[in-house]
């Protein structure tokens, strides 16, 4: 008998349902704490000090907080399982170096691109999300995965946010990144093979829940592209 | 015979430092290709297409990029040395969740505290690079290294800057943000002991060569400052 596993989070977060894709590919039990992030629990104060952000994975009486630290846990916490990362230094490095691109650069391209007032400054932001994107289309050319036959940590720091929310957040603002993807064929088949596995359908919301709560946070989805637009 | 190791950098960059230490830590034998930042080389563009910025480690025919996925992958890919993560899960979590905590906000933070122009923007950026200071301030208090007895990942991730290139950059701001260090006496204490390391002060770059390559880029560290307030 292990010790207990949580995980505290939001039903719309893409970054927890990162860890949750994580716990359910490796087949770890998990009881789910839904937190109020308008109003945060002490729970999670004191759990995540730092950050004071959903996902935080407890274990026992250890926090794990920081999503892709979370995934990383759970590929070596729990034996069994796939594994969520290869045995090799350099596939390890790869999958890293990945995992990174999509949440520092690819991810947070798309915002501007998303949610700026039609114009320029939008254009250029567009051009530069869809560089970020052909960059992971090229990766995809040759494998099923980002990291190889199985979905890994780089594929679960993307592929949430690609293949799911995405498209919830591209009707809510209007303005597409990913079209009908014929440019991106090898992304398309990629998205279509991740929403395909259990483990990830059962961490998805539901599509009307998504598309009321990024309706109801537009402003704030602007004022943040804003603030990631050079002065 | 191992196949062979070389590391592309500049004398520079606080992200170089990272990956030549952890190479110095282990005791790997590595060729240092010294870049022109200002004219790139075939080799760097070839080596890290994606981001084209040094440090790039060259393991036999495999190029590894990003400074902290660097420090990882020698850490797993050579045997013998020190290991710069422990090797219990937990505690690889902990010292990746502070290794990314001081990259992503801790050392970022600091840009607008030192570049900006006087007045409430500063003072408002002043007081985020300062409570991120106190955070690390906190985890120090109990410890000789954030990983434990030696120097680690989380370590390497910022003590470069913290204890060696800030107090150069301060000189060239004119502005101070860790003063004479009573503030922060953990922290003051951790700097020396992480200079102490004979594998540390092998990859430090002049002091001299320092303040004449930031009172040359001056400008552009302001403009970098600035677009990194919210509009």
């Amino acid at each position: 008998m292990g010790e207990a596993v949580k995980l505290i989070g939001s039903g719309n977060s893409p970054y927890v349902h990162r860890a949750a894709v994580a716990l359910r590919l490796k087949g770890v039990p998990y009881e789910f704490i839904r937190e109020d992030t308008t109003n945060k629990s002490d729970l999670l104060l004191k759990s995540n000090p730092v950050h004071k952000k959903v996902p935080v994975l407890l274990h026992g009486d250890r926090a794990i907080c920081e999503s892709l630290v979370i995934v990383e846990y759970v590929d070596e916490a729990f034996a069994g399982g796939p594994t969520l990362l290869p045995a090799d230094p350099y596939g390890r490095a790869a999958a890293r170096f990945w995992a990174h691109f999509l949440d520092d650069k690819c991810l947070k391209s798309l915002w501007p691109a998303l949610w700026l007032e039609d114009g320029e400054a939008r254009a250029a932001a567009m051009a530069v999300a869809k560089g970020n994107l052909a960059m992971v289309e090229e990766q995809l050319k040759e494998k099923r995965f980002l990291g190889g036959d199985s979905i890994g940590l780089a594929d679960i720091a993307g592929a949430g946010m690609l293949a799911y929310w995405l498209d919830v957040i591209q009707e809510v603002a209007g303005v597409r990144v990913m079209g009908g993807d014929e440019e991106y064929p090898a992304l398309r088949r990629w998205k279509e093979e991740y929403l395909a596995e259990e483990a990830v359908r059962e961490c998805l919301p539901e599509r009307d829940q998504l598309v009321a709560h990024f309706s109801k946070i537009r402003d704030k989805c602007v004022s943040v592209a804003k603030s990631m637009l050079p002065n």
